[in-house]
């Protein structure tokens, strides 16, 4: 554990001075050690944050879902090459709800994103195989300050279109697009699930070849039933696009949405006032993620939890009876 | 506040003959304040729990899942008929996981269920409006013995398909079913999402009038995909189906499937092992719940909490630090 402990590179200042300065590398290692359960990183994980948290926030977050055949990695491959085009560096990372299931990888397939990923001045950082302890998903939020330190100015997060990912991705980032297609059924792809809600724009995606008027079609009709829903930003009116992510068809449009989106937002301080909304939200998630895992560390609850896990394993005990009997230990003053 | 705890009689021992006298309105009365998250009702809810808990488990419990759009209360309308004409007492519940996003009810379509819910010996239990603290989903297993007590012994637990909704589902059931249809898409059903690997039969509903042929090719094909997939119960193999909700086509066969997969999990003792490790579980959720809102409710986290929080807000302090600082106040000693 010492040697994974020292891999890591656990000096923080030495490790913020290198990220800081854009090595790459550095980012890829200090992103393991935030993501690390093991407590005997913890300690180093949040020196490095605190270090290197006056540098973050300067950078506009940019969220991407989809269901699964939505093109996202064709997408976000485009749609990063036209910033770093105009000047940006681009950092894209993944938040997989999907890990508990398949230990599976949203970006395993990176050879859709081979032109970004070779990129000068693009970051892409895969999500790793699922199982580990406490989720990926929840250190989204330092590994995003962790981009912006290094000075990525565009952070493109995705996530694969379940519902609820949408909701955990809504509150990682600024702009939120739904990525569509043409011609595969609404409810599937998120529109009666409420998802259109939170979006800050409609794509459809796949807009080329034989396909463009069909995507047109589509996105005239998804136009109208935004009608009947409540912008997801006040003063935002949610635009409907269409674009390719194989041919780059319509990607400036995308641009200067998220260009006026940003303006209007912070003219507005809707953009200020979002981000310390989120800001609340990830330490209420911090704090019950924390919280779990120290109560399962506790002594009393470590030495009681056998003999009541028993009695609820045979069905003598109902599990919400146990579980308050087991917190009794915790809190023997409430 | 006490004429609501009044309302809802939580007297648990006259409430308790009620319901095990195959009273519904009582059901419905104990169902309502085992999900009541207001304190006084809490120690009611527990007592009636302990009370019932010994004529609880006495039934076969079917997971149904399906992308929205897949004809899921259609088919849990004909299928409840069925096992009521064999004179079983079928109870539905939902599992709605869409809650937190549209406050919206799966079962609020009551309409395509109208015939069960006409049907003496059948009881639908509609999932409330969101929004709730604690979540209706976090109750099921309670909801599950409180409808066995009252003497149901088929209950259907549904809930729309999302990926993660499955996998709590699973938790819940003794035979999941994952209801498809012809010519949606195999990865917007779920198909690639790992969902497959955890259902004890594929049914592909729909299957009437002109669509007949579609759904038998659709379920051929779904037949071959499975050669590649674990089954989820070892020493079952997982079959196909085509079905109609509509017209009842091929509900003997999944019933057959059911008693088959009893009889099988029983002889080999999975069937009780399932149900262990499922108990294990809701302790585990139950234990995670509790003990979020035991802190929530502490002085010292209350005390404490809006300083932290405004410096998390303000961007001066990761939320993961802060969580640390406020945790430190109730575990000093670790």
């Amino acid at each position: 554990m010492e040697d994974g402990g020292r891999q890591l590179k656990t000096d923080a200042p030495a490790l913020a001075a290198a990220l800081r300065s854009g090595d790459r590398a550095a980012l890829a290692r200090a992103i393991t050690l935030v993501e690390s359960v093991a407590a005997q990183h913890r300690e180093a994980a949040d020196a490095l944050l605190a270090e290197l948290m006056p540098g973050s926030g300067n950078s506009i977050r940019i969220g991407i879902s989809g269901a699964p055949g939505a093109g996202k990695s064709t997408f976000i491959n485009s749609l990063g090459l036209r910033f770093i085009e105009r000047g940006s560096r681009v950092a894209v990372l993944a938040v997989d709800p999907s890990s508990a299931l398949t230990g599976g990888s949203i970006l395993g397939d990176k050879t859709r994103m081979e032109n970004l990923a070779r990129a000068d001045g693009a970051f892409i950082r895969p999500s790793p195989t699922g199982g580990v302890l406490g989720g990926v998903a929840a250190r989204t939020p330092e590994t995003i300050l962790l981009c912006e330190a290094a000075g990525f100015d565009i952070l493109i997060v995705e996530t694969v279109g379940t519902g609820q990912s949408e909701l955990a991705l809504r509150s990682l980032v600024d702009f939120f697009i739904l990525l569509l297609i043409a011609g595969a059924g609404d409810e599937l792809q998120g529109i009666k699930k409420g998802v259109v809600e939170i979006a800050d724009a409609l794509v459809v995606n796949k807009a080329d070849g034989d396909n463009i008027a069909a995507a047109e079609a589509a996105r005239t009709q998804f136009q109208s039933a935004l009608r009947f829903v409540a912008p997801a930003t006040a003063g935002w009116r949610t635009p409907t696009l269409t674009a390719s992510g194989l041919t780059g068809r319509g990607m400036e449009d995308i641009l200067r949405a998220i260009d006026d989106f940003v303006l209007t937002t912070k003219a507005s301080g809707l953009f200020a006032e979002r981000r310390h909304s989120q800001r609340r939200e990830w330490l209420r998630a911090a704090l019950e993620r924390q919280l779990i895992e120290r109560a399962r560390a506790h002594p009393a609850i470590r030495a009681a939890l056998p003999q009541i896990e028993d009695a609820v394993v045979k069905g003598d005990l109902p599990a919400t009876v146990a579980a308050a009997k087991l917190l009794q230990l915790l809190f023997p003053e409430q």
